[in-house]
């Protein structure tokens, strides 16, 4: 009875994962000791579990043995090298984006604000046509160049460092897509930023580095090859994202805290400093460039670009009064955001599965429909609204702005030279510059409470249609307008409530921005801190704090944060951190259900492996050996794409089923060779072409085994293997009987060994001789009963 | 040969550890699968490892049985309200030690100050005897009734959050006497800060929160006892961390990063949020109380107090020119903070070894001694000072202050009115002050060489003396006041050299404190936001973590950093988050040596469990039963202190060695019986009283034992061990034999549960059903053999 609701309950959420759009339980999840197997989809998108686990097989030992302490001091070196070159790079892609997008939007309004001196409707076209291209632009590249490179970006690199690569999401093709992508549809005017695509860029940047290229014509140099495990490029990637956000919003402090807080699942203490270093580089590139921007050799960049709104000009003081529209803001911040996830959901769902598998013309005529609708509303709404006539006092800003300039009050469509447009200053314009006239001081009453629910609502409607396109498109800088949209609007009741404070709508604004990321993103410190320092602000924190506790609270009433929605959407099963309800009452065994598990014998045929490996999908497979007195013994695992290296290089094909037993093995792997390349496919079954010569040879597969694998006794509950699977970062456990005896057990003081000096030079000197005795011991492990069976093993149940 | 090598290698291993001052190798660390024994020290201070796995046993079962999805809200809410209550509770100590140190320090100074006008040596007589007085209170408190509360405490709360708990450091005696005795000797005017003992204050608070009061005295109310294992304590203890670094440095985004960076030894994403949320709080609580002191309620406290040096008026740009003179700054931080380091090691070894080990009478007279040596430094020097006319220029800055207020400028053994005492100014003063004073911009020229590198030596060897006497000491101000010191004097070179820059002597003050911090400490991030927020100024942030980035480096190259020095010292074995780099050739078993593996058979008689007790000092012990065919079987783990438990309770023992059969036991324990409070010693053998016929009576320790403890393969090497240990903060491995066969395999998708509303409405309905079957389980596991010997497997090998 009890297994069998418990059965249920894994039926049960079978179900549940299968019931999620887009994941077809048979074509997605293996069968048996199964694994997420390799599926063509729409967009290139396959998704492969990657392994965290270091891989202590042969080759492995090998490079233990060629290292030394001089060796680990140069790892060292390589890995701060390339953490300053992330940092620069990601640096260099960032002014690079936000010179190009500034200069193209530049030229764009300062073109059209001079056609329309003459005629409006000449001026629409042009900017609809200026904005068609651009946008033609980005979605060409990215349906025919890099299908990667649509989206933000983010919800497969949080899939990447929890253990799952996407196919594609970190070549180098997607990288140039997500570039250039960025700068068309950006520039373009849609309603969506630069920021995510950048955290994307900088983690491609890092992958690239550290593998020494792209994939394709990767550079095999030697010191690069020390990043040959996962977990190595796992830290390349978060040192990536953080760099990536460090230069979206020149925050270098957010940007490890965002790396830290939303996309990664593992950390270390020593690697936050390298990502902080990261960061760091990435500000100072960045600033310089901007030092270099002053004098005006960057065209339109300088006045705009890199979102920094200063308010450190705003209010200083708070009251406690306050707390309560603040709180309203963040409910407010709650529900649109919840809001926004849910509806996103839908449509991209719609997407994927009806639009988008129409081809790619589709995905180009979709754009350029939004494109043009973002034209027509942006334009054409500010032309029924009336204009205001420039304030009185003089507070130091120029109204209405000169022509051609950034700042607040647009004269657009105005019958005087004293007026301005409300709609127009924060529609017709940049979102950078919009934000920044949401976010100033000293501008009481600037707009009207209709024109900001009016951009509101259409800008809110924009933002959900146009994400899930095909282009690349972050969702910081819209979350920020529509949250400072309803912020400011709330900062107006308040001036107009509490009439005596020191109150600057420009605060309400930013705390509506803060409520709205919150409820969306669900994002908590990170987001604090990012909005500390782009506005420069940090006497604000406590504020931000509050807004977003509530905004986060209310919105994970509805539904999950719209990194995970987009990754589930996308079958990017990511494991969170902490295990569910119901594992607590299951056990190891019974998560296994009745799965087959399909063994390997140590010696085994070459045809049998190829039959093996075709008959399932499974990616890892215990290998089994006798022992001396008859009883079987696990002595590893062995994975599926070593096997097919194996296969492929044929040097370890041997004519007799007995271990080779003559001396140590020649060196004939390195460790690369096992390696996958990042986000590629590596080897597949298909690519194996052996003469029936070939098939009827053996492999001994001990020197390629990961000799210890982590295991479990049957009954462990289902948290503790959890635990032990999320923490670590692994792939497979082998679920193993209740031990008959304990060996010894192993405590604190076990594992307190001493950095002893000298015995690491007396390692270095006996490496050699060391490394040949651990070879005899995996060779001569019982070379009495070599006589084993080959296939009975496997069918022995 | 190489079994041997590798057994050299661990024993030189132990010999190292054995080397460390004060860790007697047969009495600290115990044989066989032992365990740090608990064994009086000194200072009260023994220590005891921690386990942060859950147990699962029955109780636990029970617990868990009784728990339905509301419980899992619930608990989330008093989490919540634990955070916020820690918060509360930590600003409003903080406020109160700042405000009583202000007014005594205000008070001392104003007095002296008066009584000078008319003698110099009837001042210095009063200067002296108010200091004595304060820090003769502060020793007292600690020598006489909170030992533990001497010294920074950090390392002990960071050995805590590592697995280590030592004696007494979370008790409400040693709250109480860190708040007293900070207040006596920071107001006593000792070269030591009150910033390291608030880290300590805010943990106590929380655990003491946690538990629901004192030790002894707790409130049993039912809500608290939800905080029964040792993770949720080791979570709260962490929000206490955070939120003492939050109250000291008024630093909420560094509170946090310094718990997540340097302080814990697991973090969680959830924690972090709520850790943020505890460093809010605490910000809003310390600014509402200075907002009330304000208005000049609060005596002296207002103007100083809190260390904010607000130096955003400061340098706002550098050049790259200033690159070298800062890249210097840091290599001098970095040797002098290893050399500092170095040195304490050295004077704080001497002290346990020697000076503290008569009495609490030498201790008194000890700290006395300083304390007048420092009165006498503080006063006499700058009586040899000549004083200098004051600047002609008019920047805003009073000179010389006015008597009594604080400020630049000190008038002190002047001829002149308007004449000025640079080394009076630094250091015969507050220290908050002093550094406000050292980081001032606009005050170029102020201080002559010679009085700033009076002003270190002295300095640093009042700070090297004080650390490790015994009263309450942070280190972060005096690192401050040192750093300062020389930065102010690198920059006043700078200034001289570039004249044409606009640079600030300040800024270079605020650039050696940081190098020094990180030259001692060799914290990263935290202290680079900490001081990023205390001095208000985020434009230099590249510039502080340049200078860390060295200063660290070059500490490195020396020794360890401070907190591991310390903890050293005191026998607190950390573990560090990476292996070391013998580990990879060590396996499981090796490092287990030739222990003799004790166990207890599943129903052991009590005389037997009595007599195994008081043979050895293991902790933990394997249990194991005999399957259908015969064969051993490990059925779990149980631990001492539970054993313990059972002993004095008796409620477990029975007649006949039989397992019980009858239903499911009664509901006679629940969890928190079996949780040792935090920072006491538990049972202790001693405390058990069995009469003859207890002995013979016997215990089925099914019921009690941990049935799924984490066992690894005997093979498996160290490095992996090691990680599993350290990443899940357990206390004991079980090392097991390899498996025969493996029962199954999980992977990623056997853990993707989807959380199902339905399923858990049925599991809470028919939670009590299911309970009684898990019983019947455990209960009826092998009734059909219960005739096992008794003691026959324990000598079985």
């Amino acid at each position: 009875m009890l297994s069998n609701h418990l059965q249920n309950g894994v039926e049960t959420a079978k179900l549940m994962w299968s019931r999620l759009p887009d994941a077809d339980p048979e074509a997605d999840v293996g069968g048996a000791n199964g694994e997420l197997v390799r599926e063509g989809r729409n967009e290139g998108g396959d998704v492969e579990s990657l392994d965290y686990e270091v891989i202590e097989n042969y080759a492995y030992r090998q490079e233990q043995a060629k290292k030394g302490k001089l060796y680990v001091g140069y790892t060292v070196v390589v890995k701060w090298l390339l953490a300053l070159l992330i940092g620069i790079g990601t640096g260099i892609a960032a002014v690079f984006i936000n010179l190009s997008v500034e200069n193209f939007a530049g030229w764009k309004y300062s073109l059209t604000f001079d056609i329309i001196q003459k005629s409006y409707f000449a001026g629409f076209v042009v900017y609809m046509l200026i904005n068609l291209a651009l946008v033609l632009s980005s979605v060409y590249i990215i349906t025919h160049f890099a299908p990667a490179a649509a989206g933000s970006g983010i919800p497969e690199i949080k899939g990447y460092l929890n253990g799952i690569d996407t196919h594609g999401i970190l070549l180098f093709r997607t990288l140039v897509g997500k570039i250039f992508g960025s700068i068309g549809s950006v520039g373009g005017g849609l309603a969506l930023g630069k920021e995510g695509p950048l955290v994307h860029t900088g983690a491609c940047i890092a992958s690239l580095l550290g593998q020494g290229g792209s994939t394709k014509y990767h550079l095999s140099s030697r010191w690069l090859q020390i990043f040959t495990s996962e977990r190595d490029r796992r830290d390349l990637v978060t040192c990536g994202c953080a760099a990536g956000v460090a230069a979206a919003f020149r925050a270098p402090v957010g940007g490890v805290l965002f790396a830290l807080e939303e996309v990664t699942s593992w950390w270390r203490s020593q690697l936050m400093w390298r990502v902080f270093f990261t960061s760091a580089i990435v500000a100072v590139v960045v600033r310089t460039a901007m030092g270099w921007c002053k004098s005006g050799k960057c065209g339109h960049f300088g006045s705009g670009g890199f979102i920094i709104w200063d308010i450190s000009d705003g209010q200083e003081d708070y009251s406690f009064q306050e707390f309560l529209p603040m709180a309203v803001i963040g409910v407010i911040g709650g529900l649109l955001g919840a809001l926004f996830n849910q509806l996103t959901f839908y449509i991209a769902h719609w997407r994927r599965n009806y639009l988008h598998k129409k081809g790619n013309r589709v995905k180009i005529i979709e754009v350029c429909m939004v494109s043009v609708l973002t034209s027509i509303i942006s334009f054409g709404l500010p032309l029924f609204k009336k204009c205001t006539p420039c304030p009185e006092g003089d507070a130091g800003i120029e109204c209405p702005r000169p022509p051609g300039m950034y700042g607040n009050y647009v004269n657009f469509y105005c019958a005087n030279n004293n007026e301005y447009n409300d709609l127009a200053t924060i529609f017709f314009n940049t979102q950078d510059d919009a934000i920044r006239n949401l976010f100033s001081a000293k501008t009481i009453h600037e707009y009207s409470a209709p024109s900001l629910l009016t951009f509101l609502v259409m800008f809110y409607s924009l933002a959900v249609v146009t994400f899930g396109t095909a282009v690349p498109a972050g969702q910081f800088v819209p979350g920020i307008m529509i949250g400072s949209t309803y912020g400011r609007l709330v900062g107006m009741f308040v001036v107009s409530f509490y009439k005596r404070l020191n109150i600057e709508e420009g605060t309400y604004a930013l705390l509506g921005a803060a409520s709205f990321l919150g409820g969306s993103m669900r994002m908590t410190m990170s987001l604090c801190v990012i909005m500390v320092e782009i506005t420069n602000n940090l006497k604000l924190l406590p504020l931000i704090m509050l807004v977003l506790l509530i905004s986060k609270a209310v919105g994970d009433a509805f539904n999950e944060g719209l990194y995970e929605e987009q990754a589930r959407l996308r079958g990017i099963p990511l494991l969170e951190s902490r295990p569910k309800y119901q594992m607590r009452n299951m056990t190891a065994k019974e998560a296994c259900g009745n799965q087959k598990v399909v063994y390997f014998p140590r010696i085994v045929k070459v045809a049998d492996v190829l039959s093996i490996l075709r008959s399932n999908n499974h990616n890892g497979f215990p290998v089994i050996d006798h022992s001396r007195n008859g009883e079987t013994l696990v002595i590893g695992l062995i994975l599926r794409s070593h096997l097919l290296v194996l296969l492929q290089s044929k040097v370890d094909f041997q004519h007799s089923p007995l271990p080779c037993e003559t001396g140590p093995l020649p060196n004939r792997h390195n460790l690369a060779e096992f390696v996958k390349p990042v986000s590629s496919k590596g080897i597949g079954i298909s690519d194996i072409h052996l003469t029936p010569d070939d098939l009827e040879m053996y492999i001994d597969l001990a020197p390629f085994l990961n000799p210890s694998p982590y295991v479990v006794p049957e009954d462990t509950s289902l948290t503790k293997v959890y635990n032990l699977f999320r923490q670590l970062g692994l792939r497979h456990i082998l679920v193993v009987p209740r031990a008959s005896r304990v060996v010894g057990m192993i405590t604190r003081k076990d594992l307190l060994i001493e950095d002893n000096e000298e015995s690491a030079a007396v390692e270095l000197q006996s490496t050699s001789v060391r490394e040949d005795r651990q070879e005899d011991r995996i060779l001569l492990w019982k070379k009495t009963d070599a006589e084993q069976p080959l296939l009975g093993l496997l069918l022995d149940r």
